[in-house]
């Protein structure tokens, strides 16, 4: 199952079960973070990896402040498509950048918002590629070549090793992907009365 | 003499004595500079002080990569209207964001292109507000309270403090500033061979 397809469908549970949630991506979710989200991802645009690093960060800190901390001050559980490993996968990993100086930016951007549970879907990337239909590049970083994707995979797989991190097989059909994240999540907030 | 007409007066000189020369300012400079530029001093756009670091930092670096160094590494004398320094006193001294983390974001961002000179002129904010037409307000960041430009000022001052600096006092008629500034980049140049 993608990830796109296993968000909406956690979406729709969430709302079926009345759970107050708020489902949101990066970057983007801002008037500001979706002008550079245009900028970063635009293939025409060709820009240079610490300026990529900082728009996300960027990106991130305007989403942060005003999107997902007053949700989580509402109560709402927040489910976000991407976050601050993506960073240090794709700059770190996949750009090579200094993964201190990212973790670094990583932290002031999230502004300590707390994370209770990343779960990273593992897909080999040859597998991701066909998936989204071979040859279909919808954005600049799509169109990044097999050693870069090979190398983002990787640092995700170093990233799962930290406790914060549940690996999932996302080879698995979309039924078991589904129930496997939602047991993850319940399990994760049951305690906390949230779900 | 404003900074706008000391830049443009050094500009005609340098041409007039066939010194190889290129004028920039940031923020802005390339295509991906100037649409931050546009979000950056946006009146309408409330970013927070960590976001607007972050994009100054990813403009100055495209700007850096893209028409600094290459017009260095043509041999010109490369005059920039503001550069790491300004990040220092208005995100730094005017927002209160963490000094060392500007220093290290200033650094990498600047890609060790060497700062021959760099020029303070200096001028009291409630003259320099009184220069620009009173409440004649142009963008972002000439929109900031009194207190604010104050602790700006103070940033520069503090900043002044080092070796590369030196303080012109803009207070004086045009002609003054103007020899002043030409006679500072002649001494730093002439054994360069430059000018």
């Amino acid at each position: 199952m993608g990830k796109s397809t296993l968000i909406m469908r956690l979406k729709r549970h969430f709302e079926a079960v009345g759970v107050p949630s708020l489902f949101t991506r990066e970057p983007g979710g801002t008037a500001v973070s979706e002008r550079l989200r245009d900028i970063i991802l635009s293939v025409e645009n060709k820009i240079d990896p610490l300026t990529e690093l900082f728009l996300y960060e960027a990106a991130r800190r305007e989403h942060v402040a005003q999107v997902i901390i007053p949700a989580l001050n509402e109560g709402k559980v927040v489910v976000c498509d991407r976050f601050i490993d993506s960073t240090t996968a794709y700059q770190g990993y996949g750009r090579g950048l200094d993964l201190g100086l990212i973790e670094a930016l990583n932290s002031a951007a999230s502004m300590g918002a707390e994370i209770d549970l990343t779960i990273f879907l593992d897909l080999p990337p040859a597998l991701g590629f066909v998936r989204k239909g071979g040859a279909d590049i919808k954005d600049r970083m799509d169109s990044e070549d097999t050693a870069f994707h090979e190398r983002v995979y990787n640092g995700f797989k170093e990233i799962a090793k930290s406790k914060r991190v549940v690996t999932v097989d996302a080879g698995q059909g979309m039924e078991e992907v589904f129930k496997e994240v939602l047991r993850l999540i319940n399990e994760k907030y049951r305690h906390k009365g949230l779900i």
